[in-house]
C-alpha cells in the first residue's frame, strides 16, 4: 500500500481514496531516464493540465520553456548544480514567474499605464505560487501517462545567467526547473517518507507542541529509509544543516538582489 | 469536450489523455457550496496527497490549519476581502509557508544552531512554493473526490492579523486560503478559458513576439466568456487594472514588511 510508504508506518491508512489519490500517493522524484523522446502531444498535455490549475485574478503570471536541445540542457546543468539528469532527461520544462506579459501589455496600450504593482514582493511572490500550482498540475499529469519527474530548485543558483541562456524579458526569472522523461525501471528510486500528517495538520489554530511531538518518531522512520538509500543523518539534522545560513543556500541568499537585476524588485 | 472548453476553441483537441488529466482539465473555482460537512476522512486524504507533493529538499517547509468553526470563519472571511463563500464553506484551509519548524528544531538540539538561512527571500519563497504544490495536489484529490474548491489569496491582505487568528509562530505566514466543499448544482460556474498554449509555452529559447501574437485571440474569447458572466472588460484590461500599482494589490503591496514582522524579512 502507498500509504504505509508514504509514511513509513505500517498502521497509516486511508478511509476515502480515489485512483488519482492512489496515482498521487505513489509520486516518487525520478532522476533515471530511458533515452524515448516525450513527444509533443505528450507536452501538449502537461501544459493543457498546467493551464487548469487555478491562477490569481486570471492573471496567468507564468510561462515555461521547453528545453530538449543537448547542447543547452548541459549549459543549464551546468548553471544548476551540475545535475546530470537535466542533460539526460529528453525534456527539460523551465517554469518562469511572468510579469512580464503585464508591461507588453501596457506597452501596447499606449503610454502612461505601467503596471507599477509588478515592482512589489507580492507580485514576485504571486508568479512564483502562479508556476507552482501549473507545474504540480503537470506532474500529476505526467505520472498519469507513465512519465517521470524531479523539480530542479537550483535554477534559481544563478538567476541571471539562466534568464540569458533562455532569452527571458525584464520582469521575468526561472523559478524552477522541472526534468521529464520516463522512468528508468533501473532506477528503483522510493516513496520518500513524509512527516505524520498530525505534524504539518492543525485544527482551528497552529499548535506546535502538539505537532512536534510526532518528530522524533519521524526521524527515525526516515533515518531507516535514508541509511537504505545510502544518505547520512536524520532529517532534523540535514533541515538545521540546509538552513544554517547563507553559505548553506547554494548562492541563493542572493536571491532577491538577482530578481531585482531581472526587473522584479519584490519591494 | 473540457479541453475546447478550457481554452474557448473549438479546434482545441488533446492526442494523449489519462483520467487525471481528463479531471484537471476540468477544474473550475467552485464558491457555493452546500451545507455537507467535509469529513475527517476526506481531509485526511487531501493532506497525504498534499504531502505526497514535491518539497524543496525534503524540508517540508508548509503546514497546513484546517478551520471548521463558523465564528472563525466569519473573522478570517473579514480579514480576507469579505468574500461569503469563505464563511459558507464547511472547510476552509489555510496554507501556511513554515520555517517556524526548523527554528523549533534548533532550540531542541541546543544553543548556536539558529537556522539563519530562514532569513532569505529564497526560504520565503520556499515556503511559498512548498505550500503550492501541496495545496494544488490537495485540490486535485478534492476534486477526485468530488469536492470543489477555491483558492483565497486575500489572507495577504492582512498578513498580521491572520497569523494572530491563526496563532501562528514566528518564521510563518499564510500563504494563500483554500476553500473546501460540496459543490452546489445551483452555482453553474463556467471552466474559465485560459490564453492559448502558444501564448504561454515556449520551446528553446523565450520568444515574446511570437506568443503574444496570441493574446488578442483570447482576449476576444475571454471577453465573450466575461460577458456572459457579467464580467466586463477584456483579459488584458483587467490584467493592467490588477497590477496597476500598490493601490490596486488590496493591501498587499505591504506584504514584504508583514513577512518581517511576521520574522521572515526575506532579505
Amino acid at each position: 500500500m502507498t500509504i504505509t510508504a508514504r509514511y513509513a508506518d505500517p498502521a497509516a491508512t486511508l478511509h476515502v481514496t480515489s485512483e488519482t489519490v492512489t496515482l498521487q500517493l505513489a509520486h516518487r522524484s525520478v532522476r533515471r531516464f530511458t533515452p524515448r523522446p516525450v513527444t509533443d502531444d505528450e507536452l501538449a498535455a502537461l501544459v493543457a493540465a498546467a493551464q487548469s490549475a487555478s491562477t490569481s485574478s486570471n492573471l496567468q503570471a507564468w510561462s515555461v520553456v521547453a528545453v530538449r536541445d543537448p547542447q543547452r540542457k548541459d549549459r543549464l546543468a551546468a548553471l544548476a548544480g551540475n545535475q546530470r539528469f537535466i542533460s539526460e532527461a529528453p525534456l527539460f520544462l523551465i517554469w518562469i514567474a511572468d510579469l512580464s506579459r503585464a508591461h507588453r501589455l501596457a506597452d501596447g496600450a499606449g503610454a502612461g499605464r505601467v503596471p507599477e504593482g509588478t515592482d512589489y514582493l507580492e507580485s514576485t511572490i504571486l508568479g512564483f505560487v502562479d508556476a507552482a500550482l501549473a507545474a504540480q498540475n503537470a506532474v500529476v499529469a505526467a505520472e498519469s501517462l507513465g512519465l517521470g519527474t524531479v523539480f530542479v530548485g537550483a535554477v534559481r543558483n544563478h538567476p541571471e545567467q539562466i534568464a540569458a541562456e533562455l532569452g527571458l524579458p525584464p520582469h521575468a526569472a526561472a523559478a524552477f526547473g522541472l526534468a521529464v522523461g520516463t522512468p528508468d525501471p533501473a532506477e528503483h528510486a522510493g516513496i520518500k517518507p513524509r512527516l505524520p500528517q498530525a505534524a504539518v495538520l492543525h485544527h482551528e489554530r497552529y499548535d506546535a507542541a502538539t505537532a512536534d511531538a510526532h518528530i522524533p518518531a519521524y526521524d527515525e522512520r526516515l533515518g531507516a529509509y535514508n541509511a537504505r538509500h545510502g544518505l547520512p543523518g536524520s532529517w532534523s539534522e540535514r533541515v538545521l544543516a540546509r538552513l544554517a545560513g547563507p553559505q548553506s543556500l547554494s548562492g541563493r541568499h542572493r536571491l532577491r538582489e538577482a530578481l531585482a537585476n531581472l526587473g522584479l524588485p519584490s519591494r
